[in-house]
C-alpha cells in the first residue's frame, strides 16, 4: 500500500476517481503480504500489485466495473461497493492457470471515497515525519486488514567518501533513512552526498556514543564503516559493537581487516562483539565501481536481515523469500 | 571521471574555478580504476574520488593550492601546472600510515582551464547520446591517461508488474538503461514505471526478435522474465537463451522454474542453452518486498558479470574486487 500512496493521493487530488485493492489474507506461497495493494485510476492505469502479476488482470477487470458503477453513485455509498474476492491454485497445477505463483489470497477491492482518502493522507503525513501508523480497512462480512507505517530504519555511514553516496541511493530504495558522518567539513557536505539524508561533520565515534545516550539507535539502525583509518575506525567500532545494531559492516582489505580485529581484541572487544562485525563488508559480487561496491553492501544488509547466504538462489534449495515456514513463492 | 562530470560542468557553467585529479595508473591493490577521477570546486567541495578515501586529504590540500595559484593565472597557462604525485605504502603498513586500502596510484592533477571543459562537454554529450567517446590527458612527462565512454548496457525486463520499476531503479544506480515490455497495455504505462527509460507494448518475444534482427542486442544486453504467464515466458526464453545475452534471469518458485525447464526441453532447447538460465532468479537474500526482490537480481547480474558466488566477503578468501588477478584492495 505504501509505495502507491503518493500517486494515489495525487490522483484523487486531481479530482480522479480510484479503486483500491488490498490483500486482506494470504496462505502457503502467496508472493506478496498483507496489506499489499494496488490501484486503478479513472483513466485506467492500474499502480502497485497484489501478487507477482498472476492475478493482476482479473483485480484490473473487476476495478474497472466498479469505477464504471462509482460514476453514477453518491460518493457517501461507495464503501458499501467493496468486494472481497478470493485467488487460489495449488502450487501443482501452477503453471497450467491462475496464480503460477502458488498459494492463494483474498483481496478487498473497495472505490476510494473521502472518507479512506482522509485516511490514506493521516498515513502519508505520519510516514512524511517518521512516525508510526496504522489504518484498519473493515472486509465485507466482518473482520478488518490492517496497513501500517513503520519509522523508517536507519542507515549510518561513517567516512563522506564517494562510496558512501551510492550507499545512501541503496539505502533509499530499501526505504531506510540515511546519516553520514565524517570529521571532514571538505568531504563531509550535503553536495558531495546528494542521497543522504543527513550529512554530520563529527568524530562518528563521539556522534554515535551521543545518539546512543539519547536513545537514538538500536536494532533498527545499521552501521557501515567507510573510512579507512584507525583513528576513526577503532574508537567507532569499539562502540558500535557493544550497541545492539542491526548490522555493523567495514570496509577494508583482507589484511586491514585482520589487523583491525587484532587492535579491537587489544582494546578489549571480546570474540562474541566480534562475531557482529561484517568484514570485509558486502557480499562476493566482485564489482570495483562505488555502484556495485554499494549494492553488494546492501545485499548483505538484506541477507543479514533474513538470516540468508547470499548464493544463487538456482544453486540453493528451500524457500526463496522469508523464513523457511514460509514456503516457496515467486 | 564520469560520476562527477555534470556537477563539474555545472560549476564550471556557473563560473567557478575548479581542479581536477584523476588516477593516472595502479599498482597492485589500489582501489579505484584508471580514470576515476575528484574535483575541488573554488568554494572548497570535494567531489568523487581516487581511492577509497586514503589520499583524498592530501590530493584536496594540493589542489586547493592550485586553486589558489589559478586565481592569478592567465587561463591558457593553467594546463602547464599539471602535477602527477604518486601515493603508496606497502599492504604491511597498510593500518600505520598512508594507504590503508593497500597498492600504490599516480594522479594527475590539474586546473580546469576552457580547453579541458570542452573535452568533458564532449564526454558528456556522447554519454547523454549513449554514444562511445574518449578523452586522453597529457601526463607531465610524457604519457597520456584515457577516460572513455561506453553506450549504457541494457536491461530488458519482460514484464510490467510492480517488482519491473524497481528492478529499473536497481539499473539506474548501475548505469544501465532500461526497456520494460510487456503485452498488456493497462500495465505498461510509464506512470506505472517512472524508472524505466522505455515501456514497450509487444509480446516480449516478439519484439526481442525484431531487436536482435535490428542488431540491438547482445552482450550487453541482460534479460529478466518478470511475466509469471507460460504464453509469454516459453516463447521468450527459447528465444532469449539461444542469443549471446549478458544474463538472462526468470522469475518463479522452485515448480514453476523446474516446471518451464521441462517445457523448454520439449521446444527443443538445449542443455548447454538452459545453463545461461538463471532461474529462481537472484541471490538468496530472503527478502520479499520488490525493492529487496529487484536487490537480489542485480546483485545477481553483478555477481554473474565478474564471476562471483554471492558468499558474504567475510566467508570468503581471495580477491575482493574483480578477477582473482586484480590482487586485494578495500
Amino acid at each position: 500500500m505504501l509505495d502507491i500512496l503518493d500517486a494515489v493521493l495525487a490522483a484523487r487530488a486531481a479530482g480522479g476517481r480510484a479503486v483500491l485493492a488490498v490483500v486482506a489474507a494470504t496462505w502457503s506461497s502467496s508472493p506478496r503480504p498483507v496489506g499489499s495493494a494496488m490501484a486503478v485510476l479513472q483513466d485506467g492505469t492500474a499502480l502497485g500489485s497484489v501478487t507477482g502479476g498472476c492475478v493482476e488482470g482479473d483485480v484490473l477487470a473487476r476495478a474497472t466495473d466498479l469505477l464504471a458503477e462509482a460514476a453514477d453513485d453518491a460518493d457517501g455509498q461507495l464503501a458499501a461497493r467493496a468486494e472481497l474476492v478470493h485467488y487460489g491454485v495449488s502450487d501443482e497445477d501452477a503453471l497450467a492457470v491462475g496464480l503460477p505463483c502458488g498459494g492463494a489470497l483474498d483481496v478487498l477491492i473497495r472505490p476510494l471515497d473521502d472518507a479512506l482518502a482522509g485516511q490514506l493522507q493521516a498515513l502519508a503525513a505520519a510516514r512524511a515525519r517518521g512516525r508510526a501508523a496504522r489504518l484498519e480497512l473493515a472486509l465485507p462480512g466482518g473482520g478488518v486488514v490492517q496497513v501500517a507505517v513503520e519509522p523508517p530504519e536507519e542507515l549510518v555511514v561513517a567516512g563522506a567518501v564517494a562510496l558512501a553516496d551510492a550507499l545512501a541511493a541503496q539505502a533509499a530504495l530499501l526505504g531506510m533513512r540515511t546519516a553520514v558522518v565524517d570529521a571532514r567539513a571538505a568531504f563531509a557536505t550535503p553536495r558531495r552526498l546528494p542521497s543522504a539524508d543527513e550529512v554530520v561533520v563529527d568524530w562518528p565515534h563521539r556522534w554515535l556514543v551521543a545518539q546512543a545516550a539519547a536513545g537514538r539507535v538500536g536494532r533498527r539502525t545499521s552501521l557501515v564503516v567507510l573510512t579507512h583509518d584507525a583513528r576513526f575506525d577503532l574508537p567507532l567500532l569499539e562502540v558500535a559493537l557493544r550497541l545492539d545494531l542491526r548490522y555493523v559492516g567495514a570496509m577494508g582489505s583482507r589484511r586491514t581487516v585482520a589487523g583491525r580485529r587484532e587492535q579491537l581484541r587489544a582494546r578489549g572487544v571480546t570474540e562474541e562483539e566480534l562475531t557482529r562485525l561484517h568484514a570485509p563488508v558486502g557480499l562476493d559480487l566482485g564489482g570495483s565501481s562505488p555502484a556495485e561496491v554499494a549494492l553488494s553492501i546492501a545485499a548483505e544488509l538484506v541477507a543479514v536481515r533474513h538470516g540468508r547466504g547470499g548464493a544463487p538462489l538456482r544453486d540453493t534449495s528451500g524457500a526463496l523469500h522469508g523464513s523457511a515456514a514460509d514456503g516457496l513463492s515467486g
